[in-house]
């Protein structure tokens, strides 16, 4: 299978997106090492704008829109991230946005998607298809649909971190990344195979939110009913249509973690690495540190995918 | 007054410290820049070895030991942070290391300095008196006492954060530092007054434990009665006897911020910045959050010395 995205792209995209996302930093711990008795690399996308990777595919997207679509702005659907990224990018080019959120989207992540001047229409996430509320406001308004993760331009984007990554951490024998709808890693694994073609590319996904696993299983594309997973980030209910073969071509296996897990996993990265990764984007770190891994692993690049967290879930941890 | 530290000596510690201290990262938030109403700079020594600035000045210390001394091993009294510094670095140099350490320190901080390998002596925090204890550990076993604060050598190197920090934000107009015993600020002031002769300097102290505050109005050092506030590093009882010369020479002020104020400003960087400061840590970010600053200041440096703290203290806030 051609790929629909090349290296190239992610290359340019990393410059088109430089006036609004960070290169973030890359963190290690001895600590963590210690526990998961391998060495890693965690790039910290919960310090980047926005608080998550998403700036990188929306501000790509947005920041390509044709400039006589563009005035009309801009409409997205998510659960908060994307909502953020997209609010952010569209405030960046002075147009407006209007995104469909779930009535159950963390406050934090509706309100700082308020605080950058976006529309917010809820919808309930267990009885309506926000697809089809977006594509409506889509076409009443003209505004563009901004996808969260199934689109060549949207998963070019999310690949500059691991084109980040790759030049910050060198040698890295394996990279893994949460799985919610495979923009992430699908962009990611694209980046890390052209530039070394033999490291290895796993995703991490859930027990409760494993339509990614079970798709890899069934060597198509799965549906499982709506997850109530802690990771709110990683709700999807099957792979992208764009993204899935991506991930069959490249990537080893998803490797599944249990609800405690990530909640430890949370505990673990604020006490000892003192920093805030909201229960989604842990959920790769939590596969390393409990062992899921597969044998001859030595040096990893980890996503730390988002930081984006209520004080209440943090407390209820 | 001649001051007992000077800029080269700073230099020569940076280098000195390099295997065991991480140069650590500074971060910015548009966010805490809107509330706060100045650009700041955050020096990040909560992702520090050992979670604080402390390790710059005890290893400084300890690796100038002469070697005659060294293997006798080293002795220190503290509530934590430094007792975890002077355990790292005596374990650096495969020395011994007995700490002496309050009843009542976090219990994330002494299970941390076990963890290095120290032995630890406990005493009643307001009934005992810690220096005795540590200066009849050092005659007994023939240990080196490491000083947490007062001493050109650690002085020296706690400046190394300020040196690292100019270096990596250029332009400061002013820099502030919480206060505990002084060293972290008299170091700091040090250098980078010897960089930046105009820079402005502060120092933040908790009303609760407003030893050098009130010393700067008596114009000598006051004692006070042990505080008990949240920032349980800076409850030094009165400032040093070699650092306070040097903040009243180039300290303009020590702002004071209230319990309240420390809790917000902990939840703040969690939940926006994305990253753990323990109250102690904080106080200098509190200063700046909460409007304590004098006018004139446009771009500030902010040291945010640690970030180690137990789950339930942060539960608690």
């Amino acid at each position: 299978m051609p790929l629909p995205v090349r290296l190239e792209e992610i290359r340019e995209a990393a410059a088109r997106i430089r006036p609004i996302a960070r290169v973030t930093p890359v963190m290690t711990s001895r600590g963590f090492d210690a526990e998961a008795g391998v060495e890693v690399c965690f790039k910290c996308e919960n310090l980047q704008r926005g608080g998550s990777f998403k700036i990188r595919g929306a501000s790509n997207f947005i920041f390509s829109i044709p400039a006589a679509d563009l005035p009309r702005g801009v409409v997205a659907y998510s659960s908060g991230n994307h909502a953020q990224a997209v609010a952010l990018a569209a405030k960046h080019v002075g147009v407006p946005a209007t995104l469909v959120m779930p009535t159950d989207a963390p406050r934090s992540k509706m309100a700082a998607t308020r605080a950058q001047g976006a529309r917010i229409v809820t919808y309930e996430r267990l009885r309506e298809n926000r697809e089809a509320i977006g594509g409506r406001i889509a076409q009443e308004t003209g505004a563009t649909l901004v996808p969260p993760y199934d689109h060549p331009r949207t998963i070019t984007g999310q690949g500059t971190a691991a084109l980040e990554l790759l030049e910050q951490a060198p040698g890295l024998d394996a990279l893994i990344a949460p799985v919610g709808g495979g923009g992430l890693l699908s962009g990611c694994a694209i980046a890390a195979r052209s530039i070394a073609p033999d490291i290895r590319i796993f995703g991490a996904e859930p027990e409760d939110g494993n339509d990614t696993f079970l798709s890899f299983q069934a060597g198509r594309r799965v549906e499982i009913p709506p997850p109530a997973t802690l990771a709110d980030g990683l709700r999807a209910t099957r792979p992208g249509e764009v993204t899935f073969p991506i991930l069959q071509e490249l990537a080893e296996g998803i490797l599944l973690v249990s609800e405690e897990e990530i909640r430890a996993t949370v505990k673990f990265l604020l006490l000892r690495l003192k920093i805030l990764v909201e229960p989604s984007g842990a959920v790769a770190a939590a596969a390393v540190l409990h062992g899921k891994l597969p044998p001859g692993v030595r040096r990893m690049g980890v996503i730390l995918s988002g930081g984006n967290m209520d004080w209440e879930t943090l407390a209820a941890l």
